[in-house]
């Protein structure tokens, strides 16, 4: 969306009803957040979201168009669920940010129909990455996900549901998503889930539950301090 | 799709581009099957799909659509995965489908267009249930999932990955799909989980794992024959 704003998009470009949104996953070692887009002079919060070209696949869409709103790149994004609702379909919610943006909602009333959108998610550290906004937003800016503000449409119940997709099968996530480091500690492993199951964990049965798994390879121990203190390290099985 | 056969169906109604397919596994407490539809003289395999309304949500859709195509009522669908590749826009396809149905392609040029598909999966027992198959296709028919006849366009793909999502988290899925009766022995969750992981298992090894996962409640001995034989009865936890 860096092109003109007058001239946003071109319906003839983009297949019409379908648009896609992204639950962008922060975290830095402690605290997970998300990725929320403030538009101009509304008021209205949202997920970075956007549409398909007829000619390019939807995961190329997805990819290209998250860069384009927020600035960051090769982000690895997983499919998670589409929604299509009907209470989804709110063509004055469209219409109050094409015109807060002074572009015009009858030359682009593809925009203010009916929409199916394909949700991804992506886990980032977000020490990694300074997000931008494109030229439809404000701001964009990291949340905790305990204090989101409110989300237009439904895209709380796209959070919601991307949560609900990380927090299972979780340890097979971690493993792929790069977001500790090649060694950690078991303490560093519990502050992961700690942060994105939004619940404080017991340390031994946490400890005792994740060695049973058989998915951790043991390595030295991490000599910091007291050598006696030092806790081992472990990584994860390739 | 009962309406009259060469007005199939109306294109101001239906959303453009986006259609649905679904994955139905049969099971009967030893094999897995996969319901395809065969289209009249093109052989032509294919998923039982269709096309959402304007005014019906996504899921009423693929449930009514399920129904209209297969005759299979009430059944528990789940989405998986959106597709939306570009190999899977061939327009020659539909085509030969529609004229072989004397459905003139030129008033359904809709169908003719590139489409996003939303699959869903279910799991059923074949024996409850007699697929019947609608107007557009020859016959539908369970077949096992690794004999299946070549499927048109993606729809292998739809299936692989509807196979990869049954088989994550397969605990959490049986519990609730209703496939075993209440009381089931070892042996019978075994027989289940060989077909759907499509690979035999060891039985010890296979039973201190379910113990283990601290799912499963124990009851009493199925008595049929010699006592001192006789398999202990298990139900999932609720």
């Amino acid at each position: 969306m860096k092109e003109n704003k007058n001239q946003l998009l071109s319906p003839a470009e983009y297949i019409p009803h379908l648009a896609f949104d992204s639950v962008i996953f922060g975290f830095n070692g402690r605290e997970l957040k998300i990725l929320v887009l403030e538009y101009h002079n509304t008021g209205l919060f949202a997920l970075p979201g956007g549409f398909v070209k007829h000619n390019e696949t939807l995961d190329t869409a997805v990819k290209k168009g998250l860069e384009v709103r927020t600035g960051i790149k090769d982000v690895y994004l997983e499919q998670f669920h589409t929604f299509g609702g009907l209470s989804r379909f709110q063509p004055e919610i469209m219409k109050t940010i094409l015109e807060a943006n002074h572009i015009s909602s009858v030359e682009n009333e593809w925009m203010l129909k009916r929409f199916i959108s394909v949700a991804y998610y992506a886990l980032i550290n977000f020490t990694d990455v300074k997000p931008t906004p494109d030229a439809l937003a404000d701001s964009i800016d990291w949340y905790a996900i305990d204090s989101l503000p409110k989300l237009m449409l439904d895209h709380q119940d796209i959070v919601n549901k991307a949560l609900e997709t990380l927090r299972e099968n979780l340890d097979r996530k971690l493993i792929g998503m790069n977001l500790l480091p090649n060694k950690f500690t078991m303490k560093d492993l519990q502050l992961v889930y700690e942060a994105i199951l939004g619940t404080k964990l017991e340390r031994t049965a946490f400890q005792r539950k994740m060695l049973n798994k058989d998915i951790l390879v043991r390595h030295e121990k991490l000599f910091s301090g007291g050598a006696h203190k030092a806790p081992y390290l472990y990584s994860f099985k390739s």
